[in-house]
């Protein structure tokens, strides 16, 4: 495979969502009468926790492992992942034929996140998220196993994928005749963000874009504040463990940029208050870093009334004992 | 309001469909590539708990309330539950326009549920499930109040909203290529099952539909069995709080022995585990009684290699407690 230096626009989405097709769930767009009378307007929710391996990391690994020559996907893929990625690369191999799949995760990632990429066939190796740089690892492992690196976003074809989400997201909310004015996106890396983005742009371009990331965590916010790549703390911990990557990607950033109306933030309290929302009133299961963005909409992060808010729920991949002590109110 | 002597047809379903439209969920039906590859076959899962008031109870509340003249709605409606059905007739209510709506609601009901039918504006009387008859303290409300009782299976109206449910499924699962070989259906009353099994014998009439209960109230299974109506012990306790009402409808009976492939039932245990695997696999939040008929795909009560089997996942309101000790594995 080379290397596609060209930014990615949104013809490369369209291909991405016929590439896809038959094998990622079109997730359902939800609303929610209780939900809507809350806030005073229409609340559309992309249920992205019901995508193949239970988040949208699946569109973006899909597509990025679709590209592989037979050669290739011989040697097998490798990726680094705080879980999702991980499932999604591990489910997209599979389907794809790649020989095999080995996963760099950190230690303290969800248990059911390690054991997902394992039951999809992958090799996870774990590293310590606080000391180890998982880039090195994954890279090394890539060089010397011949394995093609499936980067969780910082890749045009991943974004890509991940922009079929917002491509589905502008047609559903047109079959039920609503005009999206804001769509509501968490933000890791920016890969879904800047693929949202970008569909959006073409689809809807009145519709304001913004990313929602945990306060504790809110690289992109400040990046997009500032005008350039700003980077957390290290060692940053946060309730939502999908949301910790430190700095937004280079590709991403040059997408996010110019096209997000702006950076949102949550407290772990927030993101964990919206699980048990989405438990109580959505019935949806959500991990906390795929409630932030509900979250943002049930603080008030933004005017609601009488506007049509897009939400992506981007993730349920969580621990059964977390969730409990999420419902109990313990967290 | 006349009372309504001739038994639904499918004409009448494809009416209360009309009359629900841009008021209930039309909700997904959703097909998991996991749960597929562990049955060997295909699985298609209507999620009503995604529906309006978290149960497919809504949409026979709302078609038997529309019926009601503008007289009747000003004097309101009264109806008993275990909870889903309060829900669904205080929100069709609500909606409609009722005057009030007042529900009797067994003390042990999930607080959930009694919390639902407040917020939705009803007024909720208690009776103890195991030693009054929910039925004397409806009618007699109704009488005293002039209000109109909304039954909860055994009334045409009723019934043929419910059979909605099948009308979608069957015309989603066709648009996603399937041929539906079995349903499963969850059984209280009989209403859901006998409004699926009319959409069913008209739409896809090879589709065998089988009803699913708790095993230790397995009316419907033992009636189907021998041929008239049977009824379950006194005081019988399930974790299905939503399927213990003794004994098949007159109305419902009729409607489902004749139709009916057969009955199913699983164990409290299967259902909790049922629960288990929609949270870790499926992202959706259950009942215990929502999740029987996926218990009995996943415990193998029916053949499912090289088969398309509906699931109907009738409702997702439950108590965060209940549902955490569910997660932990305490129930």
């Amino acid at each position: 495979m080379n290397a596609d230096p060209a930014p990615p626009t949104f013809a490369d989405i369209e291909a991405a969502a016929r590439r896809i097709a038959g094998q990622a769930v079109v997730t359902p767009l939800l609303e929610n009468a209780e939900l809507n009378a809350r806030v005073g307007g229409r609340v559309l929710i992309k249920a992205e926790s019901l995508q193949v391996a239970g988040s949208f990391k699946f569109r973006g690994a899909y597509n990025r492992i679709s590209r592989l020559s037979a050669a290739e996907l011989a040697r097998g893929v490798a990726a680094y992942s705080s879980g999702n990625h991980a499932q999604g690369v591990a489910a997209a191999a599979r389907r794809l034929g790649a020989a095999a799949a080995v996963i760099v995760m950190p230690a303290d990632a969800p248990a059911v996140k390690a054991a997902g990429a394992r039951a999809l066939g992958a090799e996870v190796i774990v590293y310590d998220r606080y000391t180890q740089s998982r880039e090195a690892i994954g890279e090394a492992l890539a060089r010397e196993r011949g394995m093609t690196l499936v980067p969780p976003f910082d890749d045009a074809h991943v974004i890509v994928g991940q922009g079929t989400v917002g491509l589905e997201m502008a047609a559903q909310a047109e079959a039920v005749g609503a005009r999206l004015d804001d769509v509501l996106v968490c933000a890791s890396g920016g890969g879904l963000t800047a693929g949202v983005a970008l569909a959006m742009e073409a689809l809807s371009p009145a519709t304001r874009v913004f990313s929602v990331e945990p306060e504790v965590a809110d690289d992109t916010r400040r990046s997009l504040a500032a005008g350039e790549r700003l980077s957390n703390p290290p060692g940053t911990r946060s309730l939502c463990d999908a949301l910790l990557t430190p700095t937004p990607g280079v590709l991403t950033f040059a997408i996010n940029q110019p096209r997000l109306a702006g950076g949102l933030a949550v407290s772990d309290a927030e993101a964990a208050e919206a699980m048990r929302y989405a438990f109580r009133v959505l019935k949806l299961v959500l991990e906390p870093g795929g409630a932030v963005a509900l979250a943002a909409v049930l603080t008030g992060k933004l005017a609601t009334a009488n506007r049509a808010i897009g939400v992506v729920a981007s993730g349920g991949n969580v621990d059964p004992a977390l969730f409990a002590r999420v419902l109990t109110g313990e967290l």
